[in-house]
């Protein structure tokens, strides 16, 4: 019971250390020490700073599981919940401003570190990819979805880079505008959002 | 004169490093290694790799004004001059597939690392946004330049970002038409592209 505490505080420490600072320059001393354990007590859970890592990319992949599962169930329009996606980024928007797109960066990253868990951090975006392509087949854009959730992906990206460069909300909302507004084109948008308490902190992507 | 070519190898292969691995990952021993000179030349010209890295923005800013004054100089229309810059993920398609945007990813690293080069850096971004804001401008778009120019932007740091997750030459060239189009909206494009040889690589944003 207490060990599994134990774990999850590792990771949840672990997964904010690395979005804020980047995976490299967080080090293996530093997520012991923001989650104050003895060495003993880490090292029964983490022996390396890798396995750390696979850890924190399952976590972030359950969450987001969870949070589209959460969409797909609250609002029943699938353009309402490719809305719902479109806005996170709003939402989440002092997270990205400070330190951009968890997914992108920290996939970006990996890459650039030729490191072996680049193939299941990009797992997180093939699952909002996966998601919004489904949402765009329920459109009926069967032929384009793909194309389509990579477009929509890509909009979330280029706002998180430049929000992390800028720091201008202004510009955060303004695209968010500019991609509802292309999103009607696509398809008509009938359903007003359903209220509901999805928390996508920290999963935008 | 032997000096300087010195001086400007390490710039190039600090640039190179810290394109392909990242700047964190990137030491000053293996970008001395990298340009194989005695360990008393290298430090004649640097004593540290935060100095190489404003060496690197340096010579990055220089090489973008250079392409950018070029893509000015060969294109009478500016509507031109904004296809020339959104088609340079595709002519550059081989380094963002493998490493991403230069600008865009250090950047990110560069806020993440909390690092003093940050603003340095962020100039690369804001000539590119100043040029393009210049050309919508000129198109007659006065009080939609500034915010045309970063819809553009985020055009670039989407698709570089996805681009390099999901390594998709189709992708980055779907998207590229996807902007064109979405450039003749804004404004008709008469040009056919004219020819120069501005060379746009690792310039890319």
């Amino acid at each position: 019971m207490a060990g599994t505490e134990t774990r999850a505080q590792i990771v949840d420490a672990a997964d904010r250390l690395f979005y804020e600072h980047g995976y490299e320059h967080t080090s293996f001393a530093a997520i012991a020490e923001a989650v104050q354990i003895s060495r003993g007590n880490f090292y029964y859970h983490f022996k390396s700073k890798d396995q750390i890592l696979d850890a924190v990319i399952a976590a972030r992949l359950e969450r987001t599981r969870g949070m589209l599962d959460c969409w797909t169930a609250g609002e029943s329009n699938p353009a309402g919940r490719i809305r719902r996606f479109v806005e996170i980024v709003v939402t989440n928007r002092a997270d990205i401003q400070d330190h951009g797109c968890p997914v992108g960066t920290l996939t970006s990253e990996l890459a650039k570190l030729d490191h072996p868990a680049l193939g299941e951090a990009k797992g997180l975006f093939v699952l909002f990819r996966s998601w919004l392509g489904e949402q765009f087949g329920a459109l009926g854009q069967y032929d384009r979805a793909d194309e389509l959730a990579m477009h929509v992906l890509a909009f979330s990206q280029g706002v998180a880079t430049l929000a992390q460069a800028f720091r201008d909300e202004d510009f955060i909302r303004r695209e968010v505008e500019r991609m509802l507004a292309w999103l009607t084109t696509v398809t008509p948008v009938d359903s007003a959002t359903e209220g509901d308490d999805c928390s996508g902190t920290q999963a935008t992507p």
